[in-house]
């Protein structure tokens, strides 16, 4: 058998073709990675994945290859690890009962966040000046919205601020999501003039 | 056999008594861990250890348990994972080759320092106005030296200054020695009332 995605890219590698000529037994399950984005796992989708795989003809000796679609109704809040087991969707031959075909779902890496369980985490990249007197941090959401998050706190490089209700549905209960959790990247200056040093003196170390 | 450190402590478990009744041959090695300080592996050291061992008597069937002391001579910059090997110094047995008795190099935590390979890391934790003002770092070293280190540069949290030669010694020429790192932990204050806030934004904001 041979997987394609949808869009005719070739989604996995090929596996065995004709297997056993004894026995009537079963090989163990293909097990291949499916790569969803967060925005999928957020949303839920469907996923059709077109697998090549060979069919016994009538005759009970002779095969042909022949196309199948499989269909993947993914959940929103879906885990890394997640398995979707397609039962006896292997290569058929003769006195073989086909493998099973096992999805296991994989993240994709997302330009913005990282999943860690039901919650997402973000990095924030602000200037020391902003750390410490405060300022509104900009996060676009899985779903497009743009929040506008005060940060009145100092923060710290430890600092996290926690966005309750912004995360990734929960399983049970995708009407309930996990929470947002922003940490913070500070960029100190390069270089401070001396004028400037005395300020910060003055503000810092009196 | 049992291994006991020479203060009397007992060091290491107590392994396999009699061993074999057919053909002559070996027990595997016996491994056990030897800890010792950064100050052990920094000047090298000897380290002596009793062991209780099974020891066959002249009649060649009845056996005595008997002291007996391993010594092991520490160079200076002996790493974590050196392996030393006493031969056939197991409990003897009849039909029996004694085990080898092999000791691993672990490093004890120190309150100071971290190895790493050749050098020693160290982290300084300064308050944040220090980290962009300047400030005299002291490090006392494991051989009982205060260096101040004076940091000049901007110490933001990725911040590592290197002090040449203040590390471990090499094991190939223990006159040479590795670096010392120092790490920053940057602490930054709790709150700030309104006029500091006013000062460090024309510092840092302006």
């Amino acid at each position: 058998a041979e997987f394609f995605a949808e869009d005719g890219s070739e989604l996995i590698l090929p596996f065995g073709g004709l297997r056993g000529r004894g026995a009537v037994k079963q090989d163990p399950p293909v097990v291949r990675d499916l790569y969803l984005s967060l925005e999928d796992l957020f949303y839920g989708c469907t996923k059709k994945i077109k697998i090549s795989r060979r069919v016994m003809n009538e005759d009970g000796q002779t095969s042909t290859i022949r196309d199948k679609i499989l269909t993947i109704d993914v959940q929103p809040g879906w885990k890394q690890g997640t398995r979707i087991t397609f039962e006896k969707e292997g290569d058929q031959g003769p006195n073989v009962i086909p493998a099973d075909i096992t999805f296991v779902v994989q993240e994709k890496l997302h330009p913005r966040f990282k999943r860690d369980n039901d919650n997402l985490t973000y990095v924030a990249t602000i200037p020391l000046g902003k750390a410490l007197i405060g300022c509104v941090v900009e996060v676009r959401t899985l779903d497009g919205r743009l929040l506008n998050i005060p940060i009145n706190d100092i923060v710290d490089p430890k600092y996290c601020k926690v966005v309750p209700g912004e995360g990734m549905p929960l399983p049970q209960d995708p009407r309930r999501k996990g929470d947002l959790l922003i940490y913070f990247n500070i960029c100190f200056p390069k270089k401070l003039p001396h004028d400037k040093k005395m300020l910060l003196k003055s503000a810092l170390l009196s």
